[in-house]
């Protein structure tokens, strides 16, 4: 088994069994989700030339841990379903994400993948 | 320090140095990420009274983890900062996700907390 070892200074972690609420929730990250809505979401070879920039943009140093997802398909209204990818990058501080966002691999995955996406939404919070 | 020990099944951890991106990407995992748009976003009262619902929300015991968090406003134009407050469920699996929806605590946090807010966007994602 591997140890959150990285995240032990953030709180990044959480304990077994039956914990308090408090202590299984993730503390003092930052929270970086952008949701992308491709061009041609259908379109094999976008995807994958997508998805490779996705797993190149996740190896930025700054990134503690990091989600890609596709959407999971709800008939419920509150529910947006729409988008094409998720992707969420954990940062130890507001500090590292606009590090971030001028690092050289955050540079070239927008300059290698910004023709496949139409649209972008991005959420930033803190606890 | 603590161990991510609940997390072992299900690939929600990382591992220190220089690991490479897709040992410390989160894998395996439902994320059920909500964003409130409260009525009364400086109210302090519907705030306190918020912050309490999410705190009980997220004793539901099939949440692995959660992330409570307001926004961080940004300049940038495909950053949306507007919501008030940002929550994240994850989930082992999609079926655990469905059992929440119906959960006695969720359906009490609804009851409780749904006055206070005039629009909600959930977005929920797989890898």
């Amino acid at each position: 088994m591997k140890i959150a070892a990285g995240m032990a200074a953030t709180g990044f972690m959480t304990v077994s069994g039956q914990a308090k609420a408090s202590e299984t929730a993730i503390k003092n990250v930052f929270v970086h989700h952008v949701f992308f809505w491709l061009k041609e979401p259908n379109n094999t070879e976008a995807r994958t030339q997508f998805e490779k920039g996705l797993q190149g943009l996740i190896t930025v140093p700054l990134i503690q841990t990091s989600h890609i997802g596709t959407p999971v398909e709800s008939p419920r209204e509150v529910v947006d379903d729409s988008f094409t990818y998720s992707y969420i990058a954990f940062f130890g501080s507001k500090e590292d994400q606009v590090i971030y966002q001028t690092h050289p691999i955050h540079l070239k995955f927008i300059e290698d993948c910004q023709h496949l996406w139409e649209k972008v939404i991005v959420y930033d919070a803190m606890d």
